[in-house]
């Protein structure tokens, strides 16, 4: 999700146009929208995390792309970071304001998934 | 995006228990927030495209990775694809059900980060 997607909606509508344009908002979209940035954003919908239970919690991702996609999103201005000078610091993660309303719409994205695919069907 | 994510939240939390165990779901999760399946799940939103419109409408796609999403979005049920047999064939796509259900929280998704970043602010 490196290079800058572009959008021409076929028809023109004012609310695309920023792609065109606002690097700021394609680079959040790449961010949310990323392998882990996801799973972050839904993970600490449920509380604040500090780097190793996030870590614990989204299986599969390594230390360091963690700590990529957690200083993507904390530059985007979707979580804030807290440090306490403990030995060693101890890092705790949350949502900001922007980050508690993007993670509504895609905690609704993957309910619908979820929904849709468990073998009950809608639920 | 190619290995499966796993996602253990904190608390137990029973909508996303099938992360663990139901590879569909992992694997339409991945395909909806890939790189290009964003953009063609909003731009199929205004009405059924032809390939080489979705192309022309997805700036810096290659006509590979277009093929590739495509594939990938009818396989999971979100998009439909009809081929009228003119020379050469005509190829439509369109949403599903499943699609347009999908693609409302992601229209949210991006309505919210482009409105949070535009220079008016909240409009």
């Amino acid at each position: 999700m490196a290079e800058g997607a572009q959008f021409t909606p076929a028809e023109a509508d004012a609310s695309y146009e920023v792609f065109h344009t606002d690097c700021l908002a394609r680079d959040v979209v790449d961010h949310v929208t990323s392998r882990w940035g996801v799973w972050v954003l839904i993970a600490l919908r449920n509380g604040d995390l500090r780097f190793f239970e996030l870590r614990r919690s989204i299986r599969g991702v390594s230390e360091k792309m963690l700590a990529q996609t957690l200083r993507a999103l904390v530059h985007d201005g979707l979580l804030w970071r807290k440090v306490e000078p403990t030995t060693p610091p101890q890092v705790t993660y949350g949502l900001t304001e922007f980050g508690r309303e993007i993670g509504e719409p895609l905690t609704e994205l993957f309910d619908r998934i979820t929904r849709r695919l468990s073998p009950s069907g809608t639920q």
